[in-house]
């Protein structure tokens, strides 16, 4: 049995952790901290789960939570981690962090994206980024995993079959995404109020979210040619799901089944990457509530412009079920453990 | 012309009232208040406005409002209002107000219900509940118009026609009501964040809402009937509309066509009461964006229970569209102007 | 191994089925059959599902499906599958319906409420009432079990603790229900369009819809008391839920603890069934996705009349859950195996 | 008085034509034609509008209405217009199309993109593409109007003011688009239904829309330069709203308040386009049932990528409230009459 905590574990993604969670076979909730409802049964902050488990939120204990613990997952918002991380790592634990603390390469690129200082920049080199389809090995090895953005996840897993040498052109992608509503977290902000949102479409951030430089970090990382893109997010009328759209111009004419095949190629292996027929496109329902991550794939032959459609729920394997993914992998089970 | 100026401008229902008054071939906006606004552009905050007017929010001065106003609406919350309708009146300007501080006919029942004491008890009495299909004359020479709730309006236009002794057992009376979140206004509270509205519906303050004792009372006063009723609100996850249901115990067994005769009768010269043929309910979608209320009569005729169905937009026929036909009545216009 | 068919296995409630039984650990999904897609891969009308099965639809072979299954689950509309139901119960199979075709206890009620001949009468006597909480004996013996409709679950699990001699007046009873559109099938009809639905409320079928007859049949024969109730549903522009609201007239007064305590004590060993303390109500979001039905009471005291409010998942414990929650009766297994 | 008729009034886009119409002060309704419903009151399709006006719809009688009409509106699906256009142009009478039957210049055009024969290929010389910010002097002497497509109309007033020489590298352009659901009409489909749409978002018709052909075209009257996009249409789950998002390469670096003032410059006289300050970007809430397209500018600069982001309501200035400013400069009205 895995020993599992949860800190800061109120939220949308730490309600949906536990609730994966709690039907792993191989996984044991031990803690779950929460600073505001220190004592009160988890089910009244997520009330879906009452009758499931007894748990109540405690105040975080980092020494206790270490001693009693195999993993311990962080669903705080940027920041307020890296010092329990830093602790907890101290601690032999190993921990697998949902926000974007430890996703940048450098302290100095975290100032700039997240507007504050690196608590712990010392253990940026050792953070394995938390995309298993292109860091398995990695992740399995790992203390410190940096668990990937919604959009990135979404971004890089369409992007990374054309980054070799080539094939794109490396200043001309663009990611065009779009967001459920729960993308944004619990925080209540009138932004985020029904009568604002509900039928209305818009964009925000555009060419300055904090998902732009970890999607370039990451597609670096993972391929030999260094890309630049511009990322457009937008906020869709609904709860869950991300549905990206990435263009990309070729450097010579490919047919559509060429381009396929390389992405068939890639994720012949992935359970979560399921890469659809030609002429078929995804649509994030088909994701809702599950770990998969379906792509489709076209392009504009006119112009040499391939576009890759991509779906994942946000919630799932845009964060807690990836999380879960990661575990897995740490602790030798097979990877979709608990996640069918 | 008719100068208006509106107090507490920015919410939802400060929006729609200027939009319908710059639509209003006899209206004049003076000024539009806002404290936490001042000199702020109008539509700064109500951004589907930019182009059509060039007013900016002006901090509340009574003494020049009432000066160069002939009636002013008041959108505040409860209680706040109360102090500068006393300041208005004296004035001898008229007030339309949008809360619910002079609805209630007494201070003690203002305290019960409204949680605090009533500022200007005195006004009680004169103030007319400006609902113009019962209270049509009254409104026409009055000078302080407590304009109804949302709820209260569907569901004592869907009431009234059966109070007549002998018709309904006056007890028997429960209002199932459905409300848009518009209803709640512009506050920014988690229980109105997208994501806990969307794909949810639920009940809310059951037999203890403050339009049950509004409803309660403006029955009493239009007909000779005294009931009490059981109020059952609900949020529907959409912006605007309400639909409430009524269901009453007949006396005796009477035909559909018989009830429905009531009310073709009593709102025979109502152009924003649309009586449905027999067979056919109102839909909310059928109001939305108009000052309508529509009503549908059915039955059960085993158990002798009558059905009332009533539409309307909360935000128009519920609140800012019933101001204006109230204004049409006092300044002796038509009283569909600007409304159709 | 339980073997496992599903007869007309494309629509919402067969999905929902299929997707539950992937993930129980004691069922083996058989045949799959479509009339209309016979051949085509089950991911094709089930894109979610895609990866998870490689079975492909068939047309219907009773026998051979009879041969190789143990339990078969019909998921058509009404009136399609009695003759399948007939032959299937002669050859030894457990049947399922999720239909209404055998909720009705007579032929004659039958044809009433669904405008048909009842094509086997002679199995109306046998069929058991799938509703665990209130037949959970008699349905671990049942050959074929009369799936309860999505809104006679909710409404009946409100209504059955009241239902004792000298509690409540038996005619007062209303039941004020809403659902979400899933409800509907995936019957294609302009009064389904999105355009139609969204930002749309309204009521259907006021107190002739076919759930009411089978309310009243399944109260009566759980209680000693007939009760007759005034049925109101609605549709609701979301997906999935249904709240049902139930008002009843006490016989003489009682406190909302005592009152509670009856639900407590009927459903005190019903995983499925939660009851909520007093002061809180139930929301569709905290069940959806989940077979629980979660209640919450209350009471206008002025006027005796206690309110019940229960919400589901209508393809859960409505429908697919709830059937799955039977056949782990019949088989003997933990009844709430493969569906926490 | 402007005597107007609509043919295929039974739509979305003829019901908001109705409603615009009934407020314009100087049209008057004439015909409004329906071959499924004639004799049926307009209030029994359009149920918002009861009580608004008294008109049947009639079989189409095209020598009639061209006698009694001074402009005809045609609310069509693709092909089926193109005969009585021909016939009405013949007796003299202004015509405003509002399907794609005449945006495209050759006959040879619409048959690859509109799958069938041009029934009059004659007329397509004399078209006038009906977008006045572009083409207001034309349209003013025209007598058939091609009234644009609704992504059309968002896309061509995004790139227009882009188009010099010099500014945009003319193969850099994608357009990524996103609209509500009524722009599907009222055709009654699987892929419309509620429970498909709601909570889903997906692309389709990539790179093959019709709407791609006619932008290319139109651009390429309206301007020195000759383009090519790629257009990508997505659906969302709000029942009105385009927000479309253009991207194109800069031939050499711009600051973006020097692309803002192209946009100011290109719509000074424009009252229905709002050109947003630097650093805000249009939302579809703000638009919707309006006429106005609101339009913002912003780049990623280290890629030289400009990005413009429009807004309109599909049904307003995307169709109706469109094809009414049409109406008005060709009987040299106001051109906001009816319209704010």
């Amino acid at each position: 049995m895995i020993r599992v905590s949860i800190l800061g574990a109120t939220g949308y993604s730490g309600g949906e952790l536990i609730k994966i969670l709690l039907n792993h076979p191989n996984a044991r909730l031990q803690f779950l901290t929460s600073e505001s409802s220190p004592g009160k049964p988890v089910w009244s902050v997520h009330p879906q789960l009452r009758g499931r488990l007894n748990h109540e939120f405690v105040a975080m204990d980092v020494k206790k939570i270490a001693r009693e613990s195999d993993v311990v997952f962080l669903c705080f918002p940027a920041g307020i981690g890296i010092g329990p991380t830093a602790a907890l790592i101290k601690a032999g634990v190993k921990v697998i962090d949902l926000s974007g603390d430890f996703r940048l390469p450098t302290a100095k690129m975290y100032e700039t994206h997240y507007h504050g200082k690196h608590g712990a920049p010392q253990l940026l080199k050792s953070a394995v980024y938390g995309l298993p389809e292109l860091f398995r090995e990695k992740i399995a090895s790992a203390s410190l995993i940096a668990n990937p953005g919604c959009y990135a996840t979404a971004a890089t897993l369409s992007a990374a079959p054309l980054l070799r040498p080539c094939i794109i052109d490396p200043d001309s992608l663009i990611v065009d995404a779009k967001s459920g509503v729960s993308g944004a977290g619990k925080k209540v902000a009138s932004s985020y109020m029904y009568s604002e949102v509900n039928e209305n479409f818009h964009a925000y951030s555009v060419a300055v979210h904090r998902h732009q430089p970890e999607i370039e970090t990451v597609l670096k990382k993972a391929s030999s040619v260094g890309v630049r893109m511009t990322f457009t997010p937008h906020l869709v009328p609904m709860t869950r799901g991300i549905l990206s759209v990435l263009y990309a111009t070729l450097k010579r004419p490919m047919t559509t089944g060429t381009l396929r095949k390389l992405f068939v190629r890639q994720y012949e292996n992935d359970t979560f990457v399921r890469v659809l027929p030609e002429g078929e496109l995804p649509q994030t329902k088909n994701v809702t509530h599950t770990n998969y991550c379906d792509i489709g794939i076209t392009q504009d032959s006119r112009l040499r412009r391939v576009i890759v459609v991509a779906a994942i729920d946000n919630l799932v394997k845009g964060a807690s079920g990836q999380a879960v993914q990661n575990m897995n992998l740490i602790f030798n089970r097979p990877e979709t453990e608990g996640l069918l």
